[in-house]
């Protein structure tokens, strides 16, 4: 058990939940830890056949503000949002989504790795990178626009604005959008459904469908990667992250 | 003239229609052959412009299970599924599909490779691999998603589940969903549309918006053809093959 | 200045209107070098944040067909369509398109260059190449399925056929459609929005987001220009446009 990830497991479905509610369930590096310890394990444990990612009243608000503003010139980011994002990357059975609430910047590109995103119609969802002078992560800069179109990939990425989880679903980045009660439900009804299906095909059919983008995203995170690295250290975003800090005195 | 595969030609635009009524067009081998001869002469026969794939009050139930079932170990799986896949994904010239009923498996999978998609809003399209313990065909892992966005590639392709004509037409699979009884009407008139204009520019217009995808989507295809027939022969595919012949005792 | 192309910088927004509402804005070769040589210098200038390329009425009826119809077999087709292309295709900083009436031609395919595409909902856009036996340019064949999914883009620049602002927008071409008379305010609403955001952290996003297509795009482009020359050279292009000049006479 991490602090603030609670790990549950029945009829084949290992539930991921995020518990830090008091901080809208922003990523600490523990939480990071046990989310991509807990799918190196499932990824081998031949019981899990697939993966819920959950959160509570919110799913997260994504990486802790000051965690950026804190990186010192000399010193490499801390490497455990990279390590999640690489082990959901490569995860090879199913992943089920359920968001509820906010999903702020990893907590919206980590969906774009997910199989099945069910998100609540009021959910808010952002990825506000570019208003803290910093870049599209996690792949999004590739998968986005296989989700949703060029056009939205480009404005929501460009312009940082938030949107509704009914837009999300318009827009095909989720599969479903439903009643913010009725998120759980759904999310384990379709965790269920695939849970019973034969376990072998459906891997071959994951790894199928992600062939074809397989390279492609890998060599767009490494850029992303560099690309963040750089621009967290850029005079442009320490003084957002000033600001930000001033105004939080 | 084919068996279950009957042939016509007017104004221009060559029709193949799948003529097995009482197995809702379920394909066999003869009308596999058929429908990649049809495809082979029209490539190169200059009065063909336009190629109509219809049935009729069904699309196609598509392959035989009992032909699955019937692989046996040390034996390739007959190619002319394969063949005839091979045939429209490099057919030079404008090609139009009329759905009306079913259309399961490669009868949803060789859509993707029509240029122009009819179907009725109450047909019923399914790529029910993974229930079978199978995998992807027909390009589909890569073609899906560029229709139809990731998510709903990733679950019609997971999960198996059926979707209507009226679903078909918003995701983006088919470019127009009407009543059944416009269905027919609706894709001569594409078909004449299309045949009225320069073949030439056609052709190179064709050529030209498959050019980007075309090696993915040969690399694609092999893989997939692989992977379906390790697939077929896995135990776990097997046991559903023997569990559906035991029910239909 | 450029004759019928106006330029206007406020707020970092440079402002690139075309201005010849008596030809519905078609293209001479003077507004395509004023078009391409404003972007080159706002790539450079520091205090250009955003570009935004507008009409007046109508956006441009796109190139003049009389200048496709005097090609001749020895020359080369003048080469400031392509130059203009070329800019646009690589500009690194945001561009907002604001599109009342007739989008024609490279005036709808210059849109998949866009980072925000505002249309009137009446507007109407038609990439018309086929019916003029020619074929898709400007990066189409590729970008025109990204935005909106490979059923309509086949469909469009197959049959030629054109569709409203409203459509362009619910398949993806577009971001936002307004009422003819809010195009302008939204556009540049738009600019000011994407102007107040770090410049540096804009660049890098639109570059990532560019980045996993960006080899395949410019070769795209090389094979559409080959295309493009060899197909207004042949005699089916040749007879569409004797008729076409036959008629106007």
């Amino acid at each position: 058990m991490t602090e603030h990830l609670h790990k549950s497991f029945e009829g084949g479905v290992l539930t991921l939940r995020l518990t830090r509610p008091e901080k809208k369930n922003a990523l600490t590096r523990a939480m990071y830890d046990g989310l991509a310890q807990g799918l190196h394990v499932a990824a081998t444990h031949d019981e899990t056949r697939v993966v819920i990612i959950a959160g509570g009243a919110d799913f997260t608000a994504g990486n802790d503000l000051a965690d950026f503003a804190a990186v010192e010139a000399d010193k490499p980011r801390p490497g455990a949002a990279f390590e999640f994002l690489e082990q959901i990357r490569a995860f090879p059975k199913p992943v089920v989504a359920a968001v509820r609430g906010v999903a702020v910047g990893i907590g919206t590109t980590m969906l774009l790795h997910c199989d099945a995103v069910v998100v609540a119609k009021q959910a808010r969802l952002q990825m506000p990178f570019s208003r803290l002078a910093l870049v599209p992560e996690g792949g999004s800069s590739l998968l986005l626009a296989q989700r949703v179109g060029t056009a939205l990939a480009n404005w929501w990425l460009m312009s940082g604005e938030a949107f509704s989880g009914e837009e999300a679903m318009r827009a095909g980045l989720a599969l479903r959008a439903v009643e913010d009660t009725q998120v759980e439900a759904e999310a384990v009804a379709i965790a269920a459904q695939l849970a019973g299906l034969p376990p072998g095909a459906l891997a071959e059919t994951k790894r199928l469908l992600r062939a074809p983008m397989r390279e492609a995203l890998e060599a767009v995170m490494a850029e992303e990667r560099v690309a963040f690295s750089q621009q967290l250290r850029s005079p442009e975003a320490q003084a957002v992250f000033a600001a930000f800090l001033a105004r939080k005195k």
